[in-house]
């Protein structure tokens, strides 16, 4: 028997090292003031923000989930980074935070450095965007776990708050305003459920035009997460907000009673705004009913926030300024905890 | 054709909420008092500790690898928890740092909450012995990507230190020494290639008595990861320590230099400490080269220390009084930065 090496075991520390050289000057790329870039040997190392009296740390983990499979199916690997970005540091945004740094965790069947390098681009131009800086990540090489050419991606993400402004929907009140921002798409959310719709029922590949869309279904469903960091940091500047929801599975149903009082329902009228034609493909091509796609899909609002009623059309008037597409979709009443739908369907 | 609803799809929400119903207590069981615990809808709420001057965030991220692999054969997953704390912990640690707050992500093939809490309980355990707060988590159901029955896991440290105090090695001199500490075992480094001697070459099952050692495969295989923190923060508070190296994959040869300055070599007695028998067992039956275990394996020290040397045997006492078996394992001398082991084989 010739000895054994941890290589013939399926790790490929070099390769593993290779990847990791191309991944510095990306991280670094990210890095806001905070970052102490040059000390780390086992760990990233960010000081907490000057200007804070009370910093809170706002923390969240996430990950992908199934859109990766399209992302392998496309072989198209750039994107996913950004989404695994958005699910973390909006969710961390919508309690008031300013994000502040990212980890990654990628697991590999196989280590391919282009095909590693190409993930974090995507994770290092979501943090561009989110204007929050990546310190640490690691990358797990488990032949044994995952299918050739396939890989896992896990986010974390870190943000500060004064613990006076952190949102956390207490002053919820019957009369608010619900105001939604414009998805990108799908998200991050009900891939297994889309997927089963596009390439089983509907029986297209990733290269096919999506009908009525005009758009390829590796296109429309690899577009990447909304990150609303920005907009919404600004307009925390001007104004009050009582309550935001990252609309992520669970859809507005799920999604918003989370920041809800008790005693409060948010009520959403149906066409405050104009759901995009992907749901509608796959509501009708599924025959799913409009109560599951409200629960399983963002169904075009990608962040929702809660404001006091005479603050409503300012405050959607100063996101549509910072680019957003924002729209008033329907308010608070007092009631069980919960969303109700009104209006046409 | 009947509607589809999201759970045909492959993703069981109801299973997911009765998972997160049994981890909450869990996660409360680890709060320290800067944890806020009530308000966290999407997010973990932690306060920056008080009594820092110019507080620095230290953080890591890293998963548990192919022991998973024994815990899945072993069908036992309460212990990988604490090897997924002990990753991120020990990392942090190892530049001074305190541990403040951990995350987790888990994905799955499937839903069983039972085994979703056998794992956070574990997180859990770790966490308490790390002074450390589970302050959030993910459970992702990946049908189309985890074989029946199997699971990825990663984790996300977050811990503080007070800027001055950092430990990054810069201050080691040669004539310093090395101190290191005991490994319960093979922590959660090399298994793809241990898995390969034991199961492949020896055709041992989990159940069987490994040859000489008088206990199981997987009691063995399965020791969890030790946890330093509190020792060797209770040791920073007695006197200074010049660099830390946690000793993970790569082993002392990969790990050691990663702290060391430029122009200092650490030079390993290797008869200064006894390698547990489990790794003697693994290179012989593997017939793998002396230099390949001490890269792949920590080889019986888990940790080690740099310490000038008029302070080693008081810091070696004092850690032995702390519970650890601690020895001086060698010491820096001049030299390109590496690691050179020195003594009879």
């Amino acid at each position: 028997m010739d000895p054994l090496t941890y290589k013939q075991s399926g790790v490929d520390i070099e390769a593993a090292e290779a990847a990791i050289r191309r991944i510095g000057p990306l991280a670094k790329s990210t890095f806001r003031p905070e970052v102490l870039g040059e000390i780390g040997a086992f760990a990233g190392f960010v000081k907490v923000p000057a200007g804070y009296r009370e910093p809170v740390l706002v923390s969240s983990t996430d990950g992908v989930g199934s859109k990766l499979k399209v992302a392998f199916l496309a072989d198209r690997h750039d994107t996913v980074g950004i989404d695994l970005v958005a699910m973390g540091v909006n969710d961390v945004l919508v309690h008031g935070a300013e994000p502040l740094f990212f980890l990654d965790y990628m697991a590999v069947g196989k280590v391919v450095p282009e095909k590693i390098e190409a993930v974090v681009r995507g994770v290092a131009e979501g943090c561009r965007q989110a204007g929050c800086s990546l310190v640490g990540g690691e990358t797990a090489e488990l032949p044994d776990f995952y299918a050739p050419g396939e890989y896992d991606l896990a986010g974390f993400c870190v943000g500060v708050a004064e613990r006076s402004r952190i949102i956390d929907g207490s002053t919820v009140t019957p009369g608010d305003r619900l105001i939604g921002l414009a998805s990108s798409g799908l998200h991050s959310n009900g891939y297994s459920l889309a997927r089963k719709v596009v390439f089983e029922l509907m029986g297209l590949k990733v290269s096919d035009v999506l009908p009525g869309l005009g758009r390829t279904v590796a296109d429309v469903l690899l577009t990447p997460t909304r990150i609303y960091v920005k907009p919404v940091l600004e307009l925390l500047k001007a104004g009050p907000v009582r309550a935001m929801a990252h609309i992520t599975g669970g859809g507005l149903t799920g999604n918003l009673p989370r920041v809800l009082p008790t005693g409060c329902k948010a009520v959403i009228e149906r066409g405050a705004w104009t759901v995009p034609p992907i749901f509608t493909l796959i509501r009708e091509t599924g025959k799913i009913a409009e109560e599951e796609m409200f629960r399983t899909f963002n169904m075009g609002i990608g962040l929702s926030l809660v404001v006091a009623r005479e603050h409503a059309d300012h405050c959607r008037a100063l996101l549509t300024s910072l680019g957003e597409t924002a729209w008033i979709i329907g308010e608070i009443q007092a009631g069980s905890r919960g969303v109700e739908y009104v209006g046409a369907r």
